[in-house]
């Protein structure tokens, strides 16, 4: 018998990777905020370059008190709803079940781990280009691919979920038509991911500039750049020793994407809150637990700080 | 027999200390761009905390070519119009002119050493908020001091004017009601000028915000510092020791300046270009000169640079 799987957070990335392994044929339970009465009437609905769909009946939740026990229960939320993690997960666990964080972010996992088993956290980097742009109606633009392992906590010790129920895990995924890789070094991971996310993130908000207009000005390109080196040198201090010309390969890489508002850009322009803690602050206070100075990327984070408890009344308009 | 003075850029800085010498009856040549015409006819009107005064007839010129020689030529022009200054200035001078340059930065004295003699360039500090707000209409907010002495080159080797003709302008100005002070060591009084104009400029256009705004948030407040010692740094790698507590006293300071918007600031939200290269280039080509890496006036440099060459229609507008 497959897993059951519950999704927390149902927008543009749980809403995106549920959706496509319900369409598949695995039991997907599915917590909505706002969109449970549209999707309760008309299902789900995903626009994917992997080819459009729609799913007339999901497992649709308005509350996780009425959903069942699942076995994995992947974490959709943004890391700023951290705080509400608990009451919302904790109706869908048994004692063996997994938790997959997929957040942005350095220790995110954390939040979960307060109150979950060391053999029940998992955490991944998603390289996703996915927005919701209705209720029940995600839009999938470009990428898809996860990639996930063990959560072993802030010290490195706890062992994480056994790797055959991972592999389980990405067994599922794939048969669905996911791109999903196991890592046994999340860390690294995560730090990879952060060499992109710091400075591309940050700069889109500060700059309010899309991922393509950084590019193309030498000034915010080279700057880009020297924030991810800045984040490769936290990162090796942290333990990951990745090799400094990955820098040069994000780079490349950000030529190549469609163009494209970061997450956080999207999140600032339509006043929700921004990732800034997930983010920088986290991977600012690993930097200070291995004694590792980081002048650029505290700059940023002040700056964001800034933006985010000064956002003016324009800045909450939706762009187009 | 008083020097005869002369006013390149008579605008808030210009036209105030060049109105206060006037009042006092020294010569004084004004040149003027788009208000020579009302400045004709009505005269140079000054609103100051020192006093109002309106001075119905001056030398007002909309030509340089017009203008007589002039033993003192005052350069109140900003450093982002100092291509044009070498037509500006040499008509009025003789052989023996002294051209004493009041703009904010770092060895923006040297557009004018480029086609003046080793003895002829001096260049000084304002602390001044004053603001144009009509045509030949001054209005003096607060401060006021000059602090200004010979300019000896990017290499210290320039003698600069003789003492006793410094102190002769000095003596002008202070009997014009200035706060005029003579400084033997014009680099330590830019860099410690630098240790307020680095953060609070850039930090005014970049997170939008005033002077108060930035010291009533405790991350910006904190980044200012930062940055400030950051300042400090590279002034004592270029051979300014100037003490770490010097910091404290820039932050205190502020505090306790008038709310206030910085003229980068005004000058971004009235679509005029920025004093970038002045301020933050040449501070940073001095820190390559020592080897000193600086890398948060690195990153507020190049954003300024991304923000300066992406005005926004919007950014165009007029601050109350």
């Amino acid at each position: 018998m497959g897993y059951k799987y519950g999704v927390i957070g149902s927008g543009a990335l749980g809403g995106f990777y549920g959706g496509l392994m319900a369409r598949a044929g695995h039991e997907v339970h599915f917590l909505f905020h706002s969109d449970i009465e549209h999707v309760r009437k008309h299902g789900l609905r995903v626009d994917s370059k992997l080819g459009d769909f729609h799913l007339p009946q999901v497992h649709a939740y308005g509350s996780p008190l009425q959903m069942p026990k699942c076995d994995v229960v992947l974490i959709g939320l943004k890391s700023t709803q951290n705080h509400l993690l608990e009451s919302l997960v904790t109706p869908l666990l048994h004692s063996d079940s997994i938790v997959l964080v997929l957040q942005n972010g350095l220790n995110v996992e954390q939040a979960a781990r307060s109150f979950l088993g060391s053999t029940q956290v998992a955490g991944g980097c998603c390289f996703l280009c996915s927005n919701k742009v209705g209720p029940g109606h995600i839009r999938h633009l470009d990428y898809g691919r996860i990639v996930f392992g063990a959560y072993r906590g802030i010290d490195g010790k706890d062992t994480g979920p056994e790797a055959h129920r991972l592999e389980q895990i990405r067994s599922d995924m794939v048969a669905s038509g996911i791109e999903a890789h196991l890592t046994d070094d999340l860390p690294m991971t995560k730090w990879k991911k952060l060499m992109w996310n710091i400075p591309f993130n940050g700069l889109s908000v500060l700059l309010d500039a899309s991922t393509d207009a950084i590019m193309a000005d030498s000034d915010s390109r080279s700057l880009a750049a020297r924030i991810s080196e800045e984040v490769r040198q936290i990162g090796c201090a942290a333990g990951c020793s990745i090799e400094p010309s990955y820098v040069d390969w994000v780079i490349d890489h950000t030529d190549e994407m469609v163009p494209y508002d970061s997450s956080m850009r999207l999140d600032f322009l339509h006043g929700r809150p921004i990732e800034v803690e997930a983010i920088y602050g986290n991977a600012l206070q690993e930097a200070e637990r291995c004694g590792f100075s980081a002048p650029i990327v505290t700059t940023m984070y002040q700056q964001l700080r800034f933006m985010a408890s000064h956002r003016k009344a324009s800045d909450g308009m939706v762009i187009p």
